[in-house]
């Protein structure tokens, strides 16, 4: 903890000194040019910053604690590796999860299951609770939806994800799923990350839409705290003023967290562009990046999709991808 | 529904007149310029504009109905005026709620309530569920903390709304408060907003902090479509590239939401600025740019609040405030 | 300066202490946590934070000084009040500027100075050269317009504003104006900043589109370092997620300037919202944030203009608005 | 041209139909659940959106037009290839440019582009004249720096680009450098960029902080329109919230780029980061991205450099990656 002043009087000082004593930090105080710098020594980890700026004669405190500790690399040095069924991300193979948006029916699920298993995907996607910023739009199938996908899981041998969007329906989800996803909505739904932290499936943990990457990690601290240790990490675009592409990805996050944190981290250039043919370029810079995997959104017949259908690859397109990942992938001394 | 082709072929403008009258909708062709522009006709409201930007041919949609209806001016042209207990939002009165970030005790609370309301203030603050970036960081005194502020409330004479962070908790929090505040990082936690939409308390509804405004008035339209009606909304500030100031109170949409919704606009410079220095000159901004009312934090000792402390006023700062803020309203024909 | 390391060799923390020796600072070594903390104390001002950043085993350095010094309130206690013309921005009395966004004709300008000053503004904008997105747009009257410009200043008896683009015009322009503007798009063209620096015509210095406080402060400073100390900020909104109005128009940012710096501060709700509806409310908001005034766009006939015409007030309009606005800042003890 | 007005009355539908008959188009109006949609036909290209927007009824306009014509790919359908001196961009093999920030010392130089060209780059770059956010930062060798630039270029055998700041400045450059760089502060300076299109040398043209990609191919087409079709275009991140890379490197614009335009696009992953450690995995992500190029800091000794050291590869650096970079390249179907 630092805590700089701006020409404070002695007995502003004295109050700095005193309660860090209180928080078990012994105060070092030094002046320079008009400023007094007080560095907190010691082994007090959360003691809050905000508490300091309020002080009187205080001008900034700087934290030189990182903020989240299970998720860091200096908690954690090898990389994790995360296994979802038989899926397995976060090792030298990349982990690339397929499928469409919203759960419409049978047919449609299990066409596209056998299609993204067959060109090498190794988890199935497909939302039954959507949220969507309509009312008016499609809400999902529901649990109707997971039972589909439940069915197509065992029928075509892959292991599924689906969004969990309520803590009442954490329970419930785990009888269907492989993994839990925690959409970008709800990246700070505290509750529901509380509740996933007790579940025993893995977490797949959307980037908020306007969160920072510390942010983000402080949400993936939530679950570990919790208890449950499997979290994959997915960017999937943020907030900007650019309005040509539905999101910006930011695959900069992607090559700072594999510096910051052992988790594994995988992209989703589906909703981070918006536009199937961007889907393609943008796979293989997350590649490029060094992402962990994808997660891409395939529909059999996009146009008829109910929702993000132009989003969205056919089945023929993804193979294509998927052979062109392969190649690059080898020459990154990766394998897919 | 206005869907512009960029040198289409016949079949694909057959198409999409297709869909058009599958829809509802009668489809008119008009080429100019290299480009072909079919706009539908008809009653259809809830037609999706993705739909018709992944087909075939197609360069862009443009829907020319307006997304939101319960929340929309032209749904009701007067203003709407929300009650919760004897408090007011929404008429010519300002209304302005005050009391701490979080409740931390009995004493604590009680003071604010009597001061704030001294002041003028029309509704006590407190927050017993915090939802924080941090897991160790202060999470709020929970039951213990509505119990308090329903003891202060009934004592000091002066109602009371505070944060709902789970839908489990709504029924709950419905024995102690008011008004129930559904905070910035819910705004489209929907499972939450459907279950407040069948609560008969009145909802404060924060823009979500990278909520475009049409969003904000969606997150309102699924809390009137589900039953409730009595909603006000919040400005708290959006996430910019600026970093002097915590975030950046939007006061351009309290003059956009006056235009386009009947539903009332308070706006909370505490949280949209961060800085305690700031709440004087931002509160007479609010009111300038037409808000009807104000949230500010008032905290008895802010150096020694557990939670965002360096944003709350004295009681002393605050009934200087309120003096000012009352000569503004009578200069603009409002009062206080 | 403050140098926080993680978890440094001694040679390291030896060569950090000599960097600092050599810059002229004491380094002061304190470890805690596993980190060092090295606070480098004396009187040099201009040390680049980057330097430090990248020796080895740094993780982050922290500048205790302030970049900018002439604009600082640190340097000046008092308010300036800049001078152009008759007109006064900065004391108590407020300033409205106000005319067409570009100079079409002599009759145009003529008739709207003689309507502004009627209705109280203290000087006339117009703009001869428009940095305009597309090349294809209006480019402005250039020197045309510049003497339309001064010709209706003389006869009408009001001081003028316009844009300077390019260094090569500072001098030209001076002949014919009593103020430079600077417009949003050149707040970081240092060429052109260290031209007017060397004008003795004082300069209104517009906020960058996406220019932190901080940013937009050493903008001022490059013009006062240069020799010219008579400047004008002026916000007109920044760029953001938000497109419901053309910028989102930052308030906090005059009253984080009232208390950094002592220059004076206006505000531009005409580019700020994009809405001529917006300017009414914004402007009061304005003057409730503790800004010195306004500039704003007034056209006899909105619709005809060649250029932002739908962010222009008819002079009825305007003269209304300065109507509220006087009797709002008589509540706020200032007058118009 | 489409104009949505809502509930018009009659004369204002008029209006409009005569405005568009005076700007060349032909009016087409429909009604649809309450609105009134009126398609201009015709070959006027140039109207302005912002006109009709302020007409008495119109709620928004689109223009169907897209706004560039030059810099389009609906204008040249092939691919255009930029050469400058014996350096090519744009074509099936990738270029890279290479070189400090800013130049110092013949002996920082010539040690910089015997290293780099030795690598594989096929261009040096470097600043003599800096565009600083601070007045006190160093600000370049200027015309000193331009000898130096040149004497290494003649004696080391490779082509040099170096950025230009002021129009009065251009003639002079010409004589040192093979290529014109236009910063990311002066995109929209558009008296520079008038003068650089009178200029028979090519233009690497940055993208602004918070330019869109449309404001940006606008920029470009100033060039084109003034006579230079000579344009690489450069990505080197946009400013967002978040703070823990300097910038957002927006690698979907790459992706849009190759599809809107046929201009070639290179990356500039040091800027777009500011952190050397991302450079690698940046310019992989970039060639996914189907990058043309990439412009890469290298310094001998970064922790001397005088700016942006913090962001530069040491020679030894920049060869490992260049090394990666040819094999992703042939994975891809290029070459380097």
């Amino acid at each position: 903890m630092i805590i700089v002043m701006n020409d404070p009087s002695k007995e502003e000082i004295d109050r700095i000194v005193d309660k860090l004593r209180q928080h078990g930090l012994e105060g070092n105080c030094l002046q320079s040019n008009g400023k007094t710098v007080i560095t907190g020594i010691g082994n007090a980890t959360t003691t809050d910053v905000g508490f300091y700026e309020r002080m009187p004669g205080v001008e900034k405190v700087i934290s030189i604690v990182t903020p989240f500790k299970l998720a860091s690399r200096e908690f954690r040095q090898e990389d994790t590796v995360v296994k979802a069924g038989n899926a397995v991300f976060g090792g030298n193979v990349l982990g690339v999860i397929a499928g469409p948006c919203a759960i419409e029916s049978y047919e449609q699920l299990r066409e596209t299951a056998v299609a993204v298993k067959a060109a090498g995907a190794c988890m199935l996607r497909g939302g039954a609770y959507k949220p969507r910023t309509s009312p008016y739009s499609f809400q999902g199938l529901e649990q109707e939806g997971l039972k589909i996908l439940h069915a197509v899981s065992e029928e075509v041998g892959i292991p599924v994800v689906s969004e969990v969007t309520d803590p009442r329906n954490v329970e419930l989800m785990s009888d269907y799923v492989d993994m839990l996803q925690i959409g970008t909505r709800n990246m700070q739904n505290f509750a529901l990350l509380k509740e996933v932290a007790k579940s025993d499936k893995p977490i797949l943990l959307k980037r908020g839409l306007s969160s920072t990457i510390e942010e983000w990690l402080m949400a993936a601290e939530y679950i570990m705290v919790g208890g449950n240790e499997n979290i994959v990490l997915c960017e999937r675009g943020i907030r900007t003023f650019e309005t040509y592409t539905r999101n910006t990805l930011d695959l900069n996050a992607v090559a700072v967290l594999k510096h910051l944190s052992h988790l594994p981290v995988i992209v989703d250039p589906s909703h981070g562009t918006g536009h199937w043919r961007m889907i393609n370029p943008m796979s293989k810079a997350s590649l490029g990046a060094g992402a962990d995997g994808l997660i891409i959104e395939v529909h059999p017949c996009p146009e008829e999709a109910v929702s993000d259908g132009q989003q969205s690859l056919t089945p023929g397109n993804f193979g294509q991808l998927m052979q062109e990942l392969k190649m690059m992938a080898v020459a990154m001394g990766r394998s897919l």
